[in-house]
């Protein structure tokens, strides 16, 4: 197996870039990710958009200091995008980037605001998924891309993928639009906004000057990401993999009394505080890591880009007439299981687009892993991404730039 | 229109009550309502169990000085139960009691432990269903009833009826169990996590003698309720309610700099931390009214008293087995958008009943409002409560004790 070794790039931009909020970000920085090799007519470039908790870092690994890959460092979508894969890098110039006010890396709230030459924090301007393809475009500028083979993204960065058909029509042969939806439903924005409000009431969180405080909302962000993280589980998978199992009694936390002994005929130690069931341990342990290393305000920016995007919105909620303007081809997949993107909201955005004659193919993947799906190595579900890039985004010119 | 007035009751029990967890209750209190008249031969008796955020006050009105009901008193279940209701309280005699360890009377985390003199706080015992059971099974023997013509619950409330067929199958004639469950899912056990993880981490919490340091867990309160009223809404019933309405703009706080102006084609605000959409709003002011009475420790032991209960983990897992002691009949209700205690929950203990070859009916109501249909009005669930206790409970003797 070949481990391809990445190294990010960052790419900076100095002219200002006008918000849909109305606020200008006066300069900023990409971070980018590349794999594979731009043809000789740029033909054959594939833009990889993330969603709320990943970055440029899609395929490949980082490499240690003698230049060998250092373990588990491979990207987000490393099972889908490579050598020989389903998006094969020996055909494809894939670019991963990561966007404006995350914290891996490209500017975010955790940055210098010049103006002021503390960290943005709360300050940072609030940006929305146009805004993001609006970066990515220039981006493309940069690398003197005209027109993307194909944009592709899983939920928000489905999204985004949805936003360039109709912000950059004529620069996207290709969409490919996996476990995503149109906007979010009312229960979607419900569960971010308890996010939010257990991030933002966090005694630490300062009003989202933690940074100057000298402190970390980490109470907050732990719990931000445990209501995420059973989101985008199925009922039925969090059953077959905890089900009702008990945490096995630790000897050493017994022996320092840090438990209380199993009793009664059930095997419970009885306790309101401490860990009884597996799946409260699964949970704390996502929601303590998460803690450790994402920003609390690009939470917050994230899902509010999530809340905000809406294409139907300006369109009286007619998402036929919204997608008019998106000439590229499509593929759609969703997981049957997918409770936060639901089927049913793949199959709104394949009606819409058959409404306007455009070409789509569409997957239902019956898969029990909830949304998380999109992320995981279902043979099917990488079969018909590889299947389209074969078939319908077709062979590009294999001669290098 | 009647309306009838009630006035709890406190009955105090000097015998210790042995719990499920090793533990012993010292003594304690149960405020209790009844509603109608006890019949001659005391066989019209029904029991209500009640679910998380309720009590024993169960139907009619409670009074102001000059017996007058005092508005928007009226008991939890107030639409079921009363004169010519469909569990008519002009026919039946109806307990409402409140379960230990809650916070509305009887005995409690609130309450002073004797052993201390200190509020019991964090120290009160972990009670689970069975625990409820039993005392409310002392209660009948205080009030000379010993055989229930039935006993009837919705959600948790249904799971101790259930266990009043397992415990003290001599003693109930019927069983009316609403949206409920023979134990939680491993989803219903992670929402429940992280409402406790919101909670216990919150600063104010003091690891739950809060009462002692003269504080309250408020924000964790908050995001606790917030969690569990998504959780008993169906995505339908959120997106017909509040869909993706904004927040009308308010003029004061517009005036007093408050919140940020809407701009842009989609009329949003643009921000992070202020409230945006409608349903964001309901959700704040659900916790903040919540956080305002409810007491946080009787909210970690009643979900724990969820998470605990689960009749059939003595039989290995077998619920045909576990139920097999139960000699009432039955009826079950279900609602198709509960997604907390879905149909199929109560579809897999009718199958172990039937198994047992007992007597059991089901409704599966078609009803969009998800779990929280339990407590609503919906006239074909009603009609099914009414038919069941008319023809199946049958009359009882009419003539008063």
């Amino acid at each position: 197996m070949r481990h391809v070794i990445v190294t990010p790039q960052t790419f900076r931009f100095d002219q200002p870039l006008p918000l849909r909020s109305g606020a200008v970000l006066p300069a900023y920085e990409l971070v980018v990710e590349t794999y594979g090799t731009l043809n000789a007519d740029k033909s054959n470039a594939v833009l990889i958009c993330h969603a709320l908790n990943a970055s440029h870092h899609v395929a490949g690994f980082h490499a240690d200091a003698q230049g060998q890959p250092l373990p588990r460092s491979e990207g987000w979508w490393h099972n889908m995008i490579g050598p020989g894969k389903a998006v094969d890098t020996d055909r494809w110039f894939v670019i991963g980037v990561n966007n404006i006010g995350s914290c891996f890396g490209s500017t975010g709230p955790t940055h210098t605001n010049p103006a002021t030459g503390q960290p943005w924090g709360a300050d940072f301007p609030v940006v929305t998924v146009e805004d993001w393809v609006d970066a990515q475009a220039r981006l493309l500028d940069a690398l003197g891309i005209h027109t993307l083979a194909a944009v592709m993204g899983g939920s928000l960065g489905g999204m985004q993928t949805l936003s360039w058909t109709l912000q950059y029509p004529e620069r996207v042969r290709h969409a490919v639009v996996v476990a995503s939806a149109p906007n979010l439903t009312a229960e979607n924005i419900a569960f971010n906004e308890v996010a939010r409000r257990a991030i933002v009431t966090d005694p630490d969180f300062h009003g989202g000057h933690y940074l100057r405080h000298g402190t970390l909302p980490r109470r907050g962000l732990r719990i931000a990401r445990m209501i995420g993280h059973i989101t985008y589980l199925s009922d039925d998978v969090m059953n077959e993999k905890f089900g009702r199992s008990l945490k096995p009694a630790d000897l050493a936390d017994a022996l320092a009394g840090g438990e209380p002994p199993a009793t009664g005929p059930w095997g419970y130690r009885y306790s309101t505080q401490d860990v009884e069931f597996q799946i409260e341990s699964y949970l704390r342990y996502q929601g303590d890591k998460f803690s450790e290393y994402f920003d609390a305000n690009t939470y917050l920016l994230i899902t509010r880009a999530l809340d905000y995007f809406d294409p139907a919105r300006a369109y009286d909620g007619q998402l036929s007439a919204a997608l008019a303007r998106a000439t590229a081809k499509f593929l759609l997949v969703s997981f049957t299981t997918d409770w936060r993107f639901s089927p049913a909201r793949s199959r709104e955005m394949v009606k819409a687009l058959l409404d306007n004659r455009r070409e789509v193919s569409y997957a239902e993947i019956d898969a029990p892993h909830g949304h998380d799906a999109f992320l995981l190595d279902d043979p099917r579900y990488h079969a018909a991404v590889r299947a389209y890039f074969e078939h319908t985004v077709g062979a590009p010119s294999r001669r290098a730039a």
